[in-house]
């Protein structure tokens, strides 16, 4: 039924592929399936001015697509001199996400700012960004106690995210491109690791959803967030 | 317990004033407790460039607030050169939760511009901004239908917004800016008259939520869009 | 012979109401007939870089202008990015009439910012601006006053402004949209409660004017600005 | 009395000399004293879309100054990435003085776009390009005689303009800028060659002005105008 | 002597892997030691208007440079909200390059857009893009010619780049970041596979250089550059 | 064979009137044939943020061009609210090629910037840039050696800069607009008096370029460098 074959609660191929970027405290490759992203964390040990003096550090985060990420060229932020409110949307969600199991107190007055980088799109970005991630911010972590830089453990939970819809009258789980356009509920959720909400967004796209159908969207997004948190203590792996 | 005495399921007082504005086709003044916002709605006989052609029309929205909505004051998106991207944001969900309950070909090749500029800010100025667009949009279409712009009746539904969350531990209805301030999750439901979900927006500020409490913060949704929507039916009454 | 049956020396119905924004040091919205405009004085402790260590205060204006205040839409000044030439001179004009009957030296190190927001534009939208900022100006320096902010009276005295213009060969007072597109001659007159000039602008549109005329509209104004000054003053009583 | 030892109804020597710019269809190099402004009047056989298929040209201008024009290095437009309001407002000027005297009808579908660029400030920079504009515009619009892209004698009259103030209590013509600084009043004037105002602005910079001081100032101006017509004239002969 | 231990005459390791991005006409990944650029090359039926109507196609480049490519973070241009002068510069070259080896009527009426963005920057990212748009360009231009969108062989000749420098007194060729910080003169060459130049840019950083110096330059250049080209065959080898 | 009759190697004549500027502390009209440019030198006893501390100086330029130095208007960079990549590429080449011959340990803590503004365009506007820019720039800092705010001789050499470029398949010197359209190679080189180079930009239009035609424009260079080098010499004549 799904354009790929998928059962409808079966998640894309995910792959995770830290330490991609030389120059970078934290970085990894995230793949659902085609779609692509490269991610940075890089730590700053300066914060914005608005935090000074508080004892306390932040975590930023920012988003991009190359202009052949899509099927047709689209045209350039930098260009156009400006991000979209899409763009501005999705970077605001993944900061908000991140900064839910971070612990501001013992990460110092330093900044972590995260860059995801889409190289190719094909459905659920912001998704795979936040779960990426939350891999490279992991590592700059890392790298910031390796130089006691923090000042206690200020990673609370790990966090995920997965994209669910309604397509074609079923609930299905990590729409693809095909899926996301045609999709009438389309619901972005993200998790910890120990199982709850950071955030829901969900959309009706042209038909309102029911209360039984978010539930649906719901059980979907638990499992696959499971499945997530599983394939990023692998990514640390040794 | 709330701030204002409120009980945790008790709206503030909801007040809508129709044709505030003399020369919009269709207008308001709505008011959630101290938040108030002038909506108006704009009928052009033009659309959208890459919509031409295709025989339907457009819904969009834009949200401003004026500099001294706020305790203390905000710059000016006009000097500041740009919307920032919390602006964007919610103009975005005021668009597409009208057009969740438009039907588009029967708009005629016509394009409605909703503007929501809030003269008060005290918490829920996108919900406030939602119920009271709709009532503007409703005038606007009766206007057009006077004038036999639309090929039918295109308004499917009614569709009004309240936020909700979770303050000291309870589970309450429509925050204002003391209870948004502490809440420690935050969630704005937009649902249409006949009881289905357009958009849900939940974002744990520092402590994620679970599966339950979401629930529970739904059924206060469902209550208070249940008030909002016999509030926007007197609105219409003679 | 004047569209709204005016006499020539007639002013609009014009109304001042104190207080209007809730968490404004001084607000008011003030009506010149159809053209309001919601005025707000937000007192800040802190004064632009280039005038700080020079013991005295500073006091600006911005002015903007709902997207339907006027008969057709216009587009939001932030979402095109930047402000017109034309708001940017008004908003110096206003700045600079309130500027000339304030003593800066008085004021203390601190800085009145005055926004005017006109929600319905039907003419003289800068002459009813300047004449409610005097109003919600003067409200925010008794808050000043009472905060001990203030070294002394700064307010030296009123300042209220007018239009005149030569409609269809008559010099007429307070020109009204319909007046202002087909007037030969347009001329704006600031001056003091004690009947000096603070600024005059006086602009032909087609015809040159003669000295004779433009003493013809400075004896309107004259009048008209002795008609505000009472209502001001009026405005201020308990 | 003046700094510059002149009479208070003393212009500064102005020159205005023609044809300084090779390319364009009219110019002049003009100056007032220290101050000089190259303008180029500038043909372009289209119009602005707001005008196409009314029959009519237009008339508009542009007004900047070289970094290094003024005392200190002002920062270049281009690099801040806009136009100031100063200068805003001081193009719109020049624009509307210009088309005070030009027939919209008889230009034609065409439009002349005067540049005013200031090669050195001493005061009176906005006085000295309108009548620097007048020249240039007068020879842009030979040139399309001669090309019969006009319908008849566009041009109904010249225009000039002035400075006045009040300095050290007396009212002076033709301030530079030292007198500029210090002075409590401010006024342009913009008049035609056969007597009449185009413009009048006048800005009381700290203590406001009395009607007998604007008269004063009027007739100073007056006999300015006189005189630079005079100038215009013998710009043109052979 | 080189901080990489490589003969003055020895370039990095050059990789070019095509295909890289699955939706791009052309793409491919190109690696001088650790520069690393994805290049994509876009096809689109339409051209700049400019170009209408002319029977001719164009060939245009962007540049972007990922926040994290460099030792510290950079800040985004989309953030920043323009291009620096540095990328301009970079993208212009790009495109002056590629079209000095593309025949324009040939291409028909269609628009190449090449995108360079690099992933990792050590030195070079402006040889490194050349030398792989030049392989992106010639898949995109195959692609057309499958299509038929072509009107003959519109690749007139292979062109690559290559950067040589002095480092401590020595001429040494394809400069690396470290070497690049430290060289006195610093020099982009862009040949053809047939070996005539398409651009030369030599800059002395402290110390001016002489014919000689320059010569020396040349010459490695040229060896670099036969080394290139032999590298892009090999790339498009099945 | 050349438009203007000259021989190959023949420059336009080129005159330098310095002190043009009445209020900069170095200035020249520098003339390149009807190439006109309107230099001026500022000195600024600030630096950039990112060089404070370093004591040293910093040598910056701007560079830009009246709307009607070109055949047919061109848009005012000021009203476009950016800077052209063409702008910019020509800024950073005057700067660097300063620089090349300043020792800023020597120039202390001081800025100087030189803007270059084209009154007249006719080819080579960057090299008559650069050419004159040198001849500002020493003025300023004779200017600042007699203030004592100079550490020395901060000068190390002069600069200069001509155009070569194959025409109809003969190498010519200082190409003028004619020329430089139609020119198949086209270079800018750069060089100090004592005949070193600063820079070269050989750019290929159309036909890739030889290394023998290269040498043949690189003799021209140096002998039209040698001239323009005594040039700058006479002018500091007494």
């Amino acid at each position: 039924m799904r354009p790929s074959g998928r059962e409808p609660n079966q998640m894309r191929a995910v792959t995770i592929e830290r330490g991609v970027a030389q120059k970078a405290e934290g970085s990894c490759l995230v793949s659902f399936g085609n779609t692509k992203v490269l991610v940075t964390a890089s730590v700053e040990t300066s914060i914005p001015s608005w935090l000074r003096g508080k004892g306390q550090g932040w975590v930023t985060a920012e988003y991009g697509m190359l202009p052949r990420a899509t099927g047709s060229r689209t045209r350039r932020e930098a260009t156009a001199g400006k991000q979209s409110g899409r763009t501005q949307e999705i970077q605001r969600l993944i900061g908000r996400s991140l900064r839910a199991v971070v612990d501001m107190q013992l990460l110092g007055e330093n900044q972590i700012t995260v860059d995801c980088d889409v190289l190719e799109a094909d459905g659920g970005t912001r998704t795979a960004s936040i779960t990426g991630a939350y891999v490279a911010l992991s590592d700059a972590i890392k790298w910031m106690d390796e130089r006691k830089l923090t000042k206690g453990v200020a990673l609370r939970d790990s966090v995920a995210a997965v994209s669910c819809g309604i397509y074609r009258g079923t609930p299905v789980l990590d729409l693809d491109y095909l899926e996301d356009v045609e999709a009438h509920t389309d619901a972005n959720f993200v998790m910890t690791g120990s199982g709850k909400f950071v955030e829901i967004q969900g959309t009706a796209e042209q038909v309102p959803f029911s209360r039984d159908e978010l539930n649906a969207l719901m059980a979907l997004a638990e499992q696959g967030i499971g499945e997530l948190t599983l394939l990023q203590q692998a990514a640390f792996a040794p």
